[in-house]
């Protein structure tokens, strides 16, 4: 049996498009060619930025992107909220949160948890935890555990402060964002093609390559952002390993 | 085979002998009974006060209470550091902080973590994260899920924040204070007593009594401090179930 050919795109953006704000050396010209071949998602777990700003920031570094092409774990999370028709405690950056200030307050069932930075302070997160013991539910963008930080060091990503809640009220957060087969089935769904025929091409070994390849997707690492060459002995392998985005020009 | 009988009890204080600032109803006497039929050490995992502020705390409410009968994890991480000869990032409190002023900078080999409280923001708790990712140990005085605050409410305790730098770092804590077998065994060793002979007398069903049992000692939960109906169906069987530390006055 042949594996199915590929035919859609999810790639990530942080550390994969760019690093701080810089492009990776080459992406520009990759995306292209990669928008000429195949439909294409870009997919984060970000949520410092609304998908909007994600677009116009990549714009701004000369990405041809359209808006209809990102989707962001804040997309994912604001679906949810909408669905239940609940309210809920943020742990956002002031921003973060302003996009959810329209939904309804009352009642507030769950507590959301995304890069919520400076605001992870003693009394924000114990403010989630009393949210939590009394019976409230916890949402997670990611659960990413550190990111390539503008000073080129590692920093802490959200997913140790879930971790934080998680073991305080002794529960388990719902993922909304990556790794989660929901968010990666959806991102296919919404180019039309199937999970086995899509690609995924990301930087973080855990969330972008093994939660892509448990969703049934191909799944290509590329050696920038927080890449370390220490994901490659870690047990998971890679359906390819690739210097940076820039190799997939090659695809004309 | 008869159970070996008592002789030398170990009490947790916070939510045992007070609450807040304000001593259990009775306990003043139960103490006096306890220490008038037994060898007693009050050990507790709190990092905020330092051994001699834990002794005048509860002299001031009228306790008898001898500076060697307070064994904190504090005193057992200094011991710690001291025999590694290490110095540490530290996630505390200010004043806990000062405790260890005194040791050496350099080697930076661990991050001790206990209640740093308002400490607890991102800018330290990354620059602990960074250390750690630099082939850093991470020491935990304790990793207690949550306590009864001044306010009567439960608030986060140290555990939460413990969970976040192990999650984020992909290590696992050395603990310190309670539940570690060492703690207990140190105990009660300085009462020259057996730890099955030892009984351990507290209201946090995990750190206090199923720690203390897994330690081979014998433990009695009391229904003060951060005692809730729930923790006794969660499958521990403490030795023992007491309104509060006053049921102990029947020692006479």
């Amino acid at each position: 049996m042949r594996a199915a050919p590929i035919k859609g795109i999810l790639c990530d953006i942080g550390g994969v498009l760019y690093v701080g704000d810089t492009p990776i050396d080459g992406a520009l010209k990759a995306v292209a060619s990669i928008k000429n071949r195949y439909p294409v998602r870009f997919v984060t777990n970000t949520t410092q930025m609304t998908g909007a700003e994600v677009v116009a920031k990549l714009r701004h570094m000369g990405f041809d992107i359209h808006p209809s092409e990102v989707i962001t774990a804040l997309d994912v999370t604001r679906l949810f909220l909408e669905r239940e028709g609940s309210g809920a405690c943020y742990l956002l950056t002031d921003n973060a949160a302003a996009y959810f200030q329209d939904l309804p307050k009352e009642p507030c069932r769950y507590v959301v948890v995304g890069d919520a930075q400076e605001n992870f302070s003693y009394d924000h997160l114990n403010r989630a935890f009393r949210v939590l013991m009394q019976g409230g539910e916890l949402l997670a963008a990611a659960k990413n555990r550190y990111f390539k930080d503008a000073d080129g060091e590692l920093s802490m990503d959200a997913g140790g402060f879930v971790a934080a809640l998680e073991y305080a009220c002794n529960t388990r957060a719902r993922i909304v964002g990556k790794p989660s087969l929901d968010f990666y089935h959806l991102a296919c769904a919404s180019m039309g093609v199937k999970p086995e025929e899509s690609l995924m091409i990301g930087d973080d070994i855990e969330s972008d390559i093994l939660g892509a390849q448990e969703a049934g997707l191909k799944a290509a690492l590329v050696r920038t952002g927080k890449f370390t060459p220490d994901d490659l002995v870690r047990g998971i392998v890679p359906d390819a390993v690739m210097d940076s985005i820039a190799d997939f020009s090659l695809l004309g």
